[in-house]
């Protein structure tokens, strides 16, 4: 194609509100244009890389045995009061009146519809497996949308889901997709790690995370040294130390004058933190609940939430605290009345606590689990930091900055008991079908190449998901016989099912040459009158920074060496 | 691909509410499950003919040198008063408010979008022309949606709009994409006409239809015998048969007791209609008007509402024409006090007209124009029939019923003035973009496709819109060997690029038989044991009544060959 077809205009200034590079780099290199907040039209060099992300997840799904469909954006709100999720869905539906009085949600995802679609044209085990998915838009109303295409509200995604009939027809089509994930990933030339994660508001018991490792990302990942342990912040274990004691003292209360925090109660006493049993106070869907966890550790809010199966998770304000008897900077597990707790498994493998006494200025000592106190929930809510052992031995765990670029997740039956999909097995019993969903985001697989595939020059994106191959630029198009190659050139390369653009704009030579540097293309092709002697032509590699010559009948192979690398 | 995975499943039953052909067969071919009215989901099926209809249409978008973008389905309502549609587009804007309380639209179409993408990539008449377009999904809330794919509320259009610096451009954009449109109705195996038609609430001044010739359709048209003119009802013209008389008589009131129809007008008098100035009280965005046509003729809503630049017209009721001082029946031209007057121009071509007396029970002999009664709006609001005299005289138009696939439209300051899109030409000054847009209805081309191809076995797609091009179906798929040549067919077919859908399915061979002609594939090839001694494969094409016999070794170009005709 040619540059004047293409609206290609690169901006010079950096928005001022664009945090992450990839934002900068889509702006100025003229990739997309913010049309609201969290709400982007992809301009003609933006759409060709998308579109060239589409085909390669086009092509894979469809490799793996997965079936295109095409869902509805706008769906009756009564699809999601089947699944429950009309009121909890977070963030809110966005959703509408109609000119006949009923509601419609704008799809934030399609869980509902694609079960609604596999009831009705599933009945027995002779119908399953089957897998089908789409490349779709949706919206999701989030409150602080950031980050270029990172975090946005309208999004295009790649969501499958899969359908069998049993665990390991589950298991089976989830590998499936971690295996088509993987390759989608290679193709589009991302480097990625699979990590646990929480299956957050999407529902089911297992999910992983691609995550591309990038400074700039919002995730935190938890790997051990040989990789062999992956997982979200959110979802990340480790091994607890033991710091037991032998011998179990008697509790005795003592005092502890404006020694109101974890940190002076440690120096005042004179111990490591994980001599301390920290309690906290929060608020789960409107209930006070004390969560208690040794000091040394921090409390997992996701994995709190997951516990206790709370909608709305939140700490308790000290009001509210003070309300239900606490004593801010002295709550106590123990005489906490009828409130509910939560305790870490980690206070299992420690004794003779510095705890709260829940009386002003004062605390006590040697408070034994559960000699003192106890509760009916103790399970892992703690937080994992790097240092901390890898849950399978392998050594400490290193903590790195990651993009989230794909999501798989085992749903098991949570759509499709509610929502009635269910099936005839050989025995001729009615079962559930269990489910797994799949998701990429395509926009966001686009940015967070971006942030893995950039230099201070610009763009500088794999071929398979660059805009164009090569980008032809004439030194001095006025003049015919440059004007001549050029056209020549261009025929040639589009003959051999080469993806060039060739920029004809009436612009400086080093205008081009930065824009072809900013914009990303992985070839560049020079064609000057002072070339013409030689026969040859000048060709550069985006990531080299010397020029080559090749000659005519060489360059088509030439290139697609290159870009083969 | 094999049908096991695509969710095959072709209903017995036909819907009840599913008036047209192609909506009964969409639903019983299981291309499309309805998800509330007028939204729909592809099914894998349905899903493969949408792609290759967006397929042909990017390729020959790309061929006339147009970008694709994407632009956003959620917009801010701002846009969309900056053009002054916010509250007229009709059907009205489907909108919601976000969570911090700004209200965002759901795009019904992208005039505004593509407009402020221009506005803020193009500078200087060196940025022009340009022809941006999209695939993308759009919602209008229309009232009834109803005929399955063809009038639905959520459906996916290609949308194209071009920029030019003057009309000389503009027309040539306009001529590029109707070539454009031709090619692509074309290879999607489509006879369209191409009409005059009314730019409706897109605005603009000039725009043509392409429709598909359908008893089924919603649209009518008018064209001449030798298709020298052809327009849609809305739009149609006709030359006007001239009446007139060379002497004006003397104005004359007569008694008409309970004469207050035309038809009763016509027989009392012992008139044609033609004699007859026929008037009709409208209202008018809330004004109420008095339209005066011949009585042979009736009104064009359209034409008057164009005349009138009208949002909302509709006939006046009988208690409004009344509170307007009109006695119904008895209506008249002359005597109508203040109220804005629209004059077809039908009645300069007669004379010594009956008219109303708007006095009950009388009528007026030999009233004349514009002796007796005149207007500032006299013009065509006339509607064109069926053996009415062509415009550029080319014999009685002919009424056709078809099925609008197409509309292209010259838009041109209708948007760029008012959103102040503009460039500088090349003498340095300040001046608007012209614009014209483009648009296809994805699902519609589809639906209209199969109102033109089917027959009572089913749907008969063209091969480059049928969801694949060969189904291998074999007999008995238990018996090893015919497994076997099953998959070696299958394979020799994937290798050589065909597009087959191997039934693989636990079902008879009678419902699979079918099956294959209800969705419309346009081979079919059986393997069958009773085949296996003659080496050679049954071959039948969905339009031949008989199977034929082909070898192995030319079954490829043999199947190339019938799709290719």
């Amino acid at each position: 194609m040619k540059a004047s077809n293409l609206l290609l205009k690169t901006l010079r200034d950096i928005p001022s509100d664009a945090e992450n590079i990839s934002h900068r780099l889509l702006l100025r290199a003229g990739y997309v244009q913010q049309v609201a907040a969290g709400i982007f039209s992809l301009l003609p060099i933006g759409n060709r890389s998308i579109s060239k992300i589409r085909k390669i997840v086009r092509e894979e799904m469809n490799l793996s045995g997965c079936a295109e469909v095409n869902m509805p954006v706008i769906q009756p709100k009564e699809l999601w009061e089947e699944s429950g999720r009309a009121e909890t869905f977070f963030p809110p539906l966005a959703n509408f009146k109609d000119r006949r009085e009923r509601t419609l949600v704008i799809a934030p995802t399609h869980e509902e519809t694609a079960t609604s679609m596999i009831r009705s044209f599933v009945s027995s085990y002779r119908d399953l497996p089957i897998t089908i998915y789409q490349i779709q838009t949706k919206f999701r109303d989030e409150t602080r949308p950031r980050g270029g295409l990172l975090r946005v509200r309208e999004f295009e995604m790649k969501d499958a889901y899969s359908f069998d009939v049993d665990e390991k027809g589950l298991d089976k089509s989830f590998e499936i997709m971690v295996k088509t994930y993987k390759k989608i990933f290679a193709r589009c030339g991302l480097d990625v790690v699979i990590v646990d994660a929480d299956s957050g508001g999407i529902g089911g018991k297992e999910s992983k995370e691609f995550v591309l490792i990038a400074d700039s990302g919002d995730d935190t990942i938890l790997i051990s040294p040989d990789e062999s342990y992956a997982a979200n912040l959110e979802k990340a274990e480790f091994i607890k130390n033991d710091y037991s004691e032998k011998k179990i003292l008697d509790k005795e209360l003592f005092e502890t004058k404006h020694i109101n925090t974890i940190e002076k109660l440690s120096d005042f006493c004179k111990l490591p933190k994980n001599k301390i049993a920290k309690s906290v106070i929060y608020n789960s869907d409107g209930e006070i609940i004390i969560v208690t966890i040794r000091a040394d550790y921090d409390v997992n809010e996701t994995k709190l939430r997951n516990i206790l199966g709370s909608k709305d998770l939140k700490k308790a304000s000290t009001q509210e605290a003070i309300n239900a008897g606490f004593i801010p900077g002295y709550a106590s597990p123990i005489d906490k009345r009828n409130i509910k707790s939560v305790i870490d498994n980690s206070i299992e493998l420690g004794s003779n606590y510095i705890a709260g006494a829940n009386k002003e200025h004062f605390h006590l000592k040697n408070v034994n689990y559960p000699r003192d106190f106890k509760s009916e929930i103790v399970g892992d809510i703690a937080e994992a930091k790097e240092g901390f052992q890898s849950p399978n031995n392998s050594g400490e765990l290193i903590s790195k900055k990651g993009i989230e670029v794909g999501h798989v997740f085992k749903l098991g039956y949570t759509y499709s008991e509610v929502m009635g999909a269910d099936f005839t097995d050989k025995n001729g019993d009615n079962k559930s079908i269990l489910m797994g969903c799949y998701g990429i985001g395509i926009g966001r697989l686009l940015a967070a190449a971006i942030e893995a595939n950039h230099d201070d020059n610009g763009i500088n994106l794999p071929p398979s998901i660059s805009p164009f191959t090569v980008n032809l630029i004439g030194i001095n198009l006025d003049e015919e016989k440059v004007k001549n190659k050029c056209n020549k050139i261009y025929d040639l390369l589009l003959r051999n099912g080469i993806d060039v653009l060739f920029d004809d704009r009436d612009l400086l030579p080093g205008v081009k040459f930065k824009d072809s540097d900013l914009v990303g293309f992985p070839v560049r092709i020079i064609i000057s009158k002072k070339n013409f002697e030689k026969n040859d032509i000048e060709i550069k590699s985006r990531n080299d920074s010397n020029s080559n010559y090749v000659s005519e009948t060489k360059l088509v192979d030439y290139i697609n060496n290159i870009i083969n690398i």
